[in-house]
Formats: C-alpha cells, structure tokens, sequence
C-alpha cells in the first residue's frame, strides 16, 4: 500500500503538480463506468526518464501500477481493480518528429490520435488506423490495445506500421530500452517490438513510438447496401474486392436489428428506403478521384444487376458519408436504453460469422431484449450486443461461457480488438493450451515482480 | 556428438528413408559457398509430430540442431558451424489448406514459395511477398528468415500477413504450440507469434503457417528512369507516391557503378540509352488496367517533364518487363567475376542512403575493384557490394567494423533483410545496448538448453 514516503518520491520525480491525490474519480473509472479501482495516486510523467524513476522507486517497494492512456478501453484494461497507482501517459506528448518525404514519425505514446493526424494532414499524410475514440486515445494507449478498427483492410495491422518502440520496464533499473528502429527492414535481432503490440500494459510501458504514416487519400467515397441474405453479404465482400481492389478500405455489415435498434433507440433512420434484412457500408480510399468513382460506379451496378443487393445509396458528400458513419459508430451504446448491456467483440471465420447471432436469439429467446450484429466483416470482427431490462446472473449464465467456447470451437477469437483486460479474464485460456504459460512466463522476465496491471490478461501468479 | 543410438531413435521416429547420413554437402554448404559444417546427420520430418519427438530427444541428450529450410539463406544462418543435426523442413509441405472467399491459408511450413503461388493463381490469388530465391525457398525459412524483398512496399511486411504459427520448441516436452490464429483481430494474448519472424530458428521450428494470401493484381506494370542525382531519386520517388498511390509495387535503386558491372561483368545492357549516373525501376500491381496505365502515363510525364528524369522507358510487354527486372536481380551476384565479393545489406534513412557508398570508393579506394549500390530503396534498404581481386584482411579491416558503425550512428540497421545468421554475429550488438541481453533471456526460456543453431544470432551463453 502507497505511504506518504512514497508520494513524497513521486513528487520529487515528477513536482507536486503531477502527483494527483484527489479527485480521482476519472482516474478509477473505466469508459463504460462498469469498473472501479480505488487508487488513492494518479502520477503524470513527462519523459521515460521520470516513468523509469517511477518503475524503479514501485519495484523497489512492491506497489502495483496500472499504465493507463486516454483511459478509454472497453474492458477495463486500463483502470486499477484495487490500489494500484494509475501512471497516466496524458502529459508524456511533446515529442512529434515527422519527415514528410517518408512519412516516418518518431513520438511520445502520450499523443493523442486526433492531435497525430492534425499534425500530418497539411503535409498530405495521415494515420493508418482510426477508431471512434480518437479524440481522447492516446497512440501509446492504441499499441497497448493492439487496435483494429475500420482502416485496417486498407492499411494492414499495427504491426505493419510500428517499427521501433521506447519501452521502460519495471525491473530493478527501470530499464529504458529501444526495441526495433525507425527503419522498417531491420533483421538485426529479435523483432521484439512486436510483443509490446496489444500487451495491454503486462509487459512494460511504452513510452515512445517510431511508425509510418500514410499519404492521405485525395478521394473518400461511401455507400450502404441493402441486402436479403447474410450469404450475398459474403458475395458482396467478394465483389468489392475484385472491383474496388486495393482502394477498399471499410466493409462494415449492420444487421436488420442493429438498424432496428437506432430507429427505436436513437431515432436514426437508414439512408436505405427497402427495410433490408442486412446492411452493408463499402467505403473506399485512393489516390485518383476519377479511378476511384468509376471503380464504386462499376461495383455498386454489379451488385444491383446481380441482384446481390436490393437497395443502395451512395453519399453525395462528406455530411451524407458521415451520416452513414454515425449510423455504424453510434451501434456501440444504441442498445443502452433497453437498460442491461452485454457487449461482445469476437472474430470468426466468414462461414460462422452469423450463424452465432441466430443461436444466441434463439437461446436467449425473451432473457433478451435484443441481439445485435454488427463489425468490420472483413475481417470477420463481430460486436455482438446483447440487451435485456436488467443485468441477471440467469442471462449472464446462459451466454458464458457459451458464447466464447462456440468461438473457439469454430475456429475464432473471444475477443477480435477490445482486449481482454478485467472483461474477458476468465475465458481468455479456453482453447489456449500451453500459450497461456508461455505468456506468464514472458511477463515474468520483463516484469519480474508482476507489479504492471495485475489481476487481467495474464494471471501472472498461477501455478 | 551424435551417436549410433541416436540415429537409431531418429530411425525409429522417421524410417530409414529421412534419414541421410551420408553426400550431405548440400546440407554442410551455404548457398553462397562461404560457410561450411560437418553435420554427421540430416534428419526430414513429415509432421510436426516428428519434429517434437526429434527436438524432445535432442533435448534429453544435449544434441544441437540446426533447421533447415530451402537453404538459400545469404548470411550462413541455416547451416551447421560445427556438427549440428540438420533439421529439414523440405519433406514437411503436405498440408496446404485455402479459401477463396477471404483468402486465407493454413499450410505447413516446408511448402516452396513459387509451389504456393502456383496454388493460389488459379483462385486469383498470390503471395504478398517475392524472393529471388522463390523456386526453393521454403514458406517456413521466409518467416524464420523475417523475409522482405520488392513487394512489401505494396503489401507490407510478413508481420501484416501472418496471423498464427505452429511452433515447436526444443523443451522438455519438445511442445507444439499454436501461437495466434487464423484470424487477423486476435487480441486475447500476447501476439507471441511475430517473436518467430524474423528469429532465424533461434527460439523454436516453425511447422505451420496460418496467413492471409492477397488477390492477384491484374495489371502489372515496369518502367525504368535515368536519373542525374541521388537527391532527384528521392524526389521521384515522392512523385511517385503521390502519382501512383496505392499501385507503387517497388521502387529499385541502382546506381552507374551497378549498371556498368552488368555490362562488364554480364554482357547485360541497359534498356536506357543515356548511361545515367543512377537508374530508377518503378513497378505498379493494380486492379484497372486503363486506371493503371492513366496513371503511369502521368507519373512518366511528370518525372521527364520537371526534368527528374533525364530518360525514360516503359516495358511494353512482359517480355520486356522480366528484362528490366532481370537487370535487377542478377546483381547480387554480379560482381562475383570481379574475384573476391563482400556484399552487405544495410538499411538507412534516405538522407544517407547513397553516401555510405561514396565514402566506401573514398575509403577503399584502389582496394576496391567496385564498389556498387542497388536496393529497394523506399525502404532504405541499400545492397552495398564490394569487389575486389582477392580476398585481403586489410580490404576487410578497411570496411569493417567501419561499415557497421557508420550506419548504426546515421539511424540505420546493419541487417535490412539479410539476417545475422553467422555473417554479421560480430556486429549484432552495436548500438542494441539491453535488448540484446533481454534477446537472449528470450532465448533461454524457449530453448531453456539453447540446442537450436548455435553460434548464431543470439549468443545464447554469453554472460
């Protein structure tokens, strides 16, 4: 437990001002306001030097420290579950190396996503990833998580773009250590880097992040579909790749009830006039505003005279494009006021993709309100929300740990990008095998004392 | 050392027929001819099975093994340096699973490079990366191997593509172990797999392979620039990004002294008619063959008319376009007739990619025959080859450690794609500081008696 000898330490490391002792409410509590810590320390570090001062006074003394971004995590990854101290990266953010004839950028992880792509748009380059939280995420926070996100058919994974990170690890020295570079060939050890990419703060705190950014695209186009079956949903997919080819960069499936749930809920209308069984959004990213409009022109024709889609309307400009947007952004919290949310992140393989909507309808039958669909098909990431009047154990019982077993059964992850933080803790072995102690014994080398955000993604103790 | 009750246990777990005791020169050489073992052994398991019952009995009797893929490795990485067992991946390319809706692929990890994209051709799809050693390399040596080559600046990096690999791992239990899935969202452990890329066999075998192959471009498209300056190469390939966006496939740099060794050592000739100072090949893999053209067309224009370019010339058939590329992949041996070749492989930022080669003519002077630079240069990526007469200490003393240092201190690494195998094992750690301490912790909880290729990489019993 913290002492006041060990404040008096933060403060010398950091100045009074970034050790926070009260309100600290935003601090304990996740996005979601589902978890709550009760740290009684927030510290705000402002060079890996003062996260290594940090590392090395709470590994000395045995304190728990839970590395937290722009805290906006979806399953409480990034928040204490007991006293740890919160070590936020917010002020760690004046670093912004950028060269434009490269795109090479070399930061602090405590940039925020909106502020990076803000720097680099008037040098015509952008991020290669996006997510609904940009304004408040923090870059380090995004490696942490190992975001997904819509751009990621387009521009690939976080670990295409990530070539180096400063890593401080809580070791006796409070190791600062460079993995990778800031090329993006480096054969000359391990690829370590690689390991901090979706560690969710078990393995060190990344303090420093050297990446690429992209050229920003000249032209952005979106369209939805209506479409009957989930099975011409899959056909579309396929078109869409053979005609928009390497311009695609979104192809995001909203199922009827989801679309049904904004209308109830939110009072959005659809852009599609057809009530259609199955929404798809296609949106494309090029270069070449001509190549790029006959190439949506050639697929959106092809979809219709296939009669693969019933319905279809393209965005007339960046307000009608952003509507469509809204529609698939807002899907997250649309179920809310039915009153008890249970929110799912899963990735199956394209055959399974659906199917689990129709069994957990049928298994839940009245238990739930409504279980909706939706996600970055291609990749075949399904948000899968239930809703119900109320939280009751009864429900919860009968969609775990059904749910995450008939996910693994049929060949895919219990959780496609949210993580598994304290949310998914108890399913994140099933099917795992000897993964599991391998994890636990690579966060014991570069944690020796297990003091990084216990009690989630790894059970660092277990025999 | 191996004894005749081991070969009897090998025997036992493979038949007499994957077992080679003896004319096993091809499995002793390097590829170059540089680096020779004495492996008394050759072993060619089938299964993943096999290789865990051969690395558990190692295991028991302190036997070290090398894995062997198509052994076109070009720093010494895949052959014994004493007696090392030869692990064999070639017989192991039994399974070759795929589907042509998403383009995903489970196959074992002895399958040869061109075998995979000759299978996926007919569905329209091909591998999203290119080797020169495309005819024997194995799919498991590009992955230990952390392959790059001409199309990663198309498609990424092997750690965008691969999503899961089977390992198995020279413990105890010789442990099979999946690591990630076939799913490109998995974030429900550490992304253990991506250690495996680029490892050069240092940490476990990998036996299978779970990846997403990319749809086959329609339009392929080749052009050759001449160019007066090292800083034009640069801004044409600004002009390039921005012309051909999302169809840039590669981008080549070759210098003068390249291109004359080709006509001296080669009978090669230019497809360029002014012998420019440096020479540019620009390949696109699009979609839209008349978007493509569009866009080349402009991208042509562009450079000759800014005066970028002092000379230009498009392939107007394959025919021509294999030349070109011919020009290119013949030079890493190119200046062999010279006598004695050090090649190296480095990696720099842009503003020093060409003046390393400046300095080294400076340096050498009439030490060198030649010295010549080529590379896939959006990538920094830079082949710097120095010929000679004959091999001299004093040659090598001039240029290393030199060579290395220079380019650690501009931001550089001293392995773009190679590796470091036995070739470049002085040199790995300058400039790594503690990660080559944590590489090697690394090691030792994978391989807990470090068994697999030693005197390689990692220095696994340095202090």
């Amino acid at each position: 437990m913290i002492e006041d000898n060990d404040l008096s330490v933060f403060e010398k490391i950091l100045g009074k001002n970034n050790v926070l002792t009260e309100d600290l409410d935003p601090y304990n509590t996740d996005f979601l306001h589902i978890y709550k810590g009760s740290s009684k320390c927030a510290l705000f570090p402002t060079s890996s030097e003062e996260v290594s001062a940090i590392l090395r006074h709470c590994y000395s003394r045995n304190l728990a420290v839970v590395p937290q971004s722009g805290n906006t995590g979806l399953v409480g990854g990034s928040v204490p579950v007991y006293d740890e101290v919160v070590l936020s990266l917010k002020k760690l953010n004046k670093n912004f190396e950028f060269d434009p004839r490269t795109g090479s950028v070399e930061c602090d992880a405590g940039v925020i996503l909106e502020e990076a792509n803000n720097r680099l748009a008037p040098e015509g380059y952008t991020m290669p990833w996006d997510t609904g939280s940009k304004g408040s995420c923090l870059l380090g926070g995004n490696v942490a998580t190992g975001v997904g996100g819509a751009r990621m058919l387009r521009y690939g994974s976080l670990h295409n773009h990530i070539t180096g990170l400063k890593v401080v690890l809580a070791d006796k020295n409070g190791s600062v250590v460079n993995f990778g570079s800031k090329m993006k060939k480096d054969n000359t050890n391990l690829h370590m880097h690689h390991l901090f990419i979706g560690s969710e703060g078990q393995l060190g705190v990344v303090t420093g992040i050297s990446m690429c950014a992209v050229p920003k695209p000249s032209c952005v186009q979106v369209a939805m579909l209506g479409v009957n079956t989930y099975s011409e949903c899959r056909d579309i997919l396929q078109l869409a790749r053979l005609h928009l080819g390497e311009i695609l960069s979104a192809f995001e499936f909203i199922d009827g009830a989801s679309m049904r749930c904004l209308d109830e809920n939110k009072k959005l209308r659809s852009v599609l006039t057809s009530n259609p069984s199955f929404n798809v959004l296609v949106e494309t990213m090029g270069s070449n505003e001509a190549h790029d409009k006959e190439k949506m022109d050639n697929f959106l024709k092809e979809a219709l005279n296939k009669g693969l889609a019933v319905d279809g309307v393209q965005a007339a400009n960046a307000q009608e494009a952003a509507y469509m947007w809204k529609l698939r952004n807002i899907l997250p919290i649309a179920a809310l006021p039915d009153g008890f949310l249970c929110e799912h992140d899963i990735a199956l393989p394209l055959e399974y993709f659906y199917e689990i909507a129709d069994i957990l309808r049928q298994r839940l039958g009245t238990m739930a309100t409504r279980v909706i669909s939706f996600g970055h098909m291609a990749e075949g990431d399904n948000h899968i929300n239930i809703s119900a009047k109320i939280y009751s154990n009864e429900l919860m019982a009968k969609i775990y740990p059904f749910l995450c077993e008939w996910t693994i059964e049929h060949g895919g992850s219990i959780s496609a990008e949210h993580g598994i933080g304290q949310e998914r803790r108890t399913y994140a072995q099933i099917g795992k095998g000897y993964q599991v102690d391998l994890a636990r014994q690579l966060k014991r080398q570069f944690d020796p004392k297990c003091i990084l955000s216990p009690y989630k993604m790894i059970d660092a103790f277990a025999s």
